[in-house]
């Protein structure tokens, strides 16, 4: 076989494999949106079927020896082409561990998992959901086992979702949080309290949707190429590549926060996927790298842009004329700090700024304990509420608004969180880069993103998956990561809002 | 190989074909609902690669083999297993005779043809479709050839959609309409006109929609299974099996009838296809078995139920409370006339139940014109204009009100449009049928549709496929079909309205 021939089956390959993720993502996406609530088995039964397809054709023979082929021509190849021959080869050697029963009943599982969670999270009744997240974990941790049996599953996981996390890399990562917010926040408490009333009220969905292609429009996100839908949770896929890209919120009926800051997370998830070089759509290398780089710019665009002074203070007109009459009497600086008010809540995505990582390291430990076989799965709303007693003070008052409050464990998004906190401290990082080639906050009251996100997209969408996180993290941060970044911008921000 | 295992094999195979299904459904579903409007190309992309898998699923030497094997062994099938054997074989062998690139630029065309049908009708501007409608066209009378060159290429349509039907049979058929229909209609233009002026003003689709889904309840509609949403031309389509239905419905803002009516048209279908006994799911018995008795089905909703004095008294008191204030001085009498107002219009799926079929009869003679080579594409909207002034007397402003009003052409639905009015006089003539065995109108009157319902499932809903349509008729119809049956009906009922 000549090198350029299997150059053009490895395209091809790619290429359908893009086709079955398509109508994946299309069929994960009904179920949680418009879906009639008794077709989940006929759901399944589909995402089964195209699931085994799309695995035998990643897994197949023919696959495999067309991958070891061109890795043993990697010389011949472009670099972009030797980077979708390692990954698939990598992902590959991954599935081909994993016994095909293991698989497909995990995929299946995930699609039950979700109906089950919805079920559960509006009866508040963790007792329904329980058994299907048991078996979840238990076909996590025997994943881990089969493909790296020399790993600690967590480790795997962790490492999964960013190349090198490890238990010990997070326990240090919060550590710097956890010595230097904890303190801080205490501090915050004795202060009196923002007020944030203007947030409140009644917020019909028509108009919130309203804001939320307004929100859209002024960060550029690309109306042709990226829709909004709703759903319970927040999320954002691609469709096939990054030329089709969905994203969702949910409309709190009485606050008008939430939905926005959703849109502008899930907008930058979008900005991030959308931004690809043209020629990687329908390869592997189409979309972001890794979890936290996804989240260092869906939480630079939400908190370090969207929940910046300058920032409300363009949006506050757009919301005065989305809810009439409503917010006239409230000034900039009251919306400002009223959108940046801290103080501890129970669920993670309504979280301030600073009391967020708290709820992402409750998560981290929780995890943590599952796999060491600390806990046991019936006994994690007690542990949850115990943690968040702990941490944040609270008594958690419903499994609604504590473990089952989102999709991510029905979704097998195991080992995911720490990428949360990850993200939003790279971000903050990221910005002093972008700040030295740009004035952002003029080009913010300009209400011109194109400067920003073309700053983005040159430093990090446009690489797709070509670059393994470390590596775009040492071309972004040739100093190195650190932590202390994120939490001097924090201290920095709230202590002029909170006047300490 | 031992039967029973080939047996397995068929299920397996027709299992897998069911998921490609779904996926191309809920793909074209997504082009023609929410999807943002520059993603044609990628999802073309995406259902070429499907279209292409499914293709080779259904041809493959395998697939073949097998099915030949069990043809061999009929006498050891059930009937239903005899029956998809046979289907199967029969589309097999069509599309074996269909060269794969004809048939993969066909299935890619009709996806852009679809795009390129919204945007042509957006700006009323023929010239834009043209160029793809005459590709279709062409490759529509390429694959006739192809599969059965023996015939005349629309007869081969013609009888696709409806086995034996052809352009005598349909002359036949319209000739008795327009014998007995024109004076008719004649007649009705001499007296004076019903007032149907509470059927307009300002309808907000919200309100709508809440009416939409309280006639999906009244007519016993199962939404645990059954969807509704909004497209530019309604339709209904199954998401690989029985068990996932979707509808469509499109919202005018100033006239409340035409959604009320193709929710309760499109109801009838999904009905028809959520009807198919439990085991036919995921086989290609599935759903209904042709066009027209489609069409018997959703049209004898639509109007024989839907369009009768019990109903619509029973409907006045829901849209009373949708549109509070608007029909409080509406008397059910009003209401009944309003909704059977006799006006030739534009646009077929607004037509009265009188003046229908001649909207069918004109795309009738247009499509037997252009596989005559009488016409060509660019004189399509000369001779649709044409025709509307000759039958219905009507000068067609634009061609968003005349050639361009609906999306079957785009979606390759040509030989399709005889049946429409076929399932009306198969509807008028089946009611008789239902009235011998149960007291229709008071079931109604009780708003209770189980019975009504459960007689469909009984004599048409649960076969699905097992029969062909003339098979079905003669069960339903031992004396024969006769379209004047549908006739009488018409004119006994808009004389009494009409005072004739």
């Amino acid at each position: 076989m000549e090198v350029s021939q299997a150059v053009e089956k490895l395209m091809a390959l790619q290429s359908k494999m893009s086709a079955y993720r398509h109508a994946l993502s299309i069929l994960y996406t009904d179920g949680v949106t418009v879906a009639p609530k008794e077709t989940t088995a006929n759901r399944s039964h589909t995402m089964g079927i195209l699931n085994e397809e799309m695995y035998k054709l990643s897994t197949g023979e023919e696959t495999i020896s067309l991958l070891e082929f061109l890795d043993g021509h990697k010389e011949e190849l472009t670099k972009k082409q030797a980077r979708m021959v390692y990954l698939m080869l990598k992902s590959n050697r991954e599935l081909q561990k994993i016994p095909m029963d293991i698989y497909l009943e995990y995929q299946k599982l995930l699609v039950e998992g979700d109906a089950l969670w919805h079920d559960a999270k509006e009866k508040s009744d963790f007792s329904l959901f329980a058994p299907v997240l048991g078996r979840i974990f238990e076909l996590t941790k025997q994943m881990a086992a089969f493909v790296a049996p020399e790993k600690d599953p967590y480790d795997y996981w962790l490492d999964k979702y960013e190349r090198g996390l490890t238990k010990a890399s997070c326990d240090r990562f919060f550590g710097v949080l956890k010595e230097r917010l904890v303190p801080f926040i205490a501090k915050i408490a004795e202060k009196p309290q923002v007020d944030d009333s203007c947030l409140h009220g009644d917020f019909p969905a028509w108009q919130q949707e309203k804001l939320a292609y307004k929100l859209m429009d002024f960060i550029g996100i690309d109306r042709g190429h990226c829709a909004l839908s709703t759903t319970e949770h927040p999320f954002t896929t691609s469709y096939g590549s990054h030329l089709d890209v969905r994203i969702t919120t949910n409309y709190r009926p009485h606050k008008v926060d939430p939905s926005m800051f959703s849109v502008i997370h899930e907008g930058g998830h979008a900005m991030y996927e959308m931004g690809s070089a043209e020629d990687l759509a329908y390869t592997v290398l189409d979309g972001g790298t890794s979890m936290s780089i996804h989240e260092s710019q869906s939480r630079f665009y939400e908190n370090i842009l969207g929940r910046s002074e300058v920032f409300t203070a363009k949006v506050l007109p757009m919301v005065r004329e989305c809810f009439p009459g409503k917010f006239d009497d409230v000034t900039p600086e009251q919306f400002y700090k009223a959108i940046n008010k801290v103080e501890p809540s129970f669920i993670r995505i309504d979280a301030d700024e600073v009391t967020y990582s708290l709820h992402v390291m409750i998560r981290y430990e929780i995890e943590k304990k599952i796999f060491a076989g600390e806990v046991a799965i019936d006994d994690l709303p007690a542990l949850w509420n115990s943690l968040m007693k702990e941490y944040l003070g609270l008594e958690v008052p419903d499994d609604k608004h504590g473990v089952l409050q989102d999709s991510h464990w029905a979704n097998g998004n195991i080992g995911y969180f720490p990428s949360y906190a990850l993200g939003s401290a790279y971000g903050a990082q990221f910005i002093g880069k972008m700040r030295a080639d740009l004035d952002v906050d003029k080009a913010i009251e300009a209400g011109d993103f194109a400067a920003i996100n073309a700053w983005n997209r040159e430093h990090i969408w446009q690489y797709g998956s070509l670059y393994e996180p470390d590596e775009l993290l040492a071309m972004l941060l040739p100093e190195g990561f650190d932590p202390n970044v994120y939490v001097d911008y924090l201290i920095e921000k709230y202590s002029k809002i909170y006047d300490l």
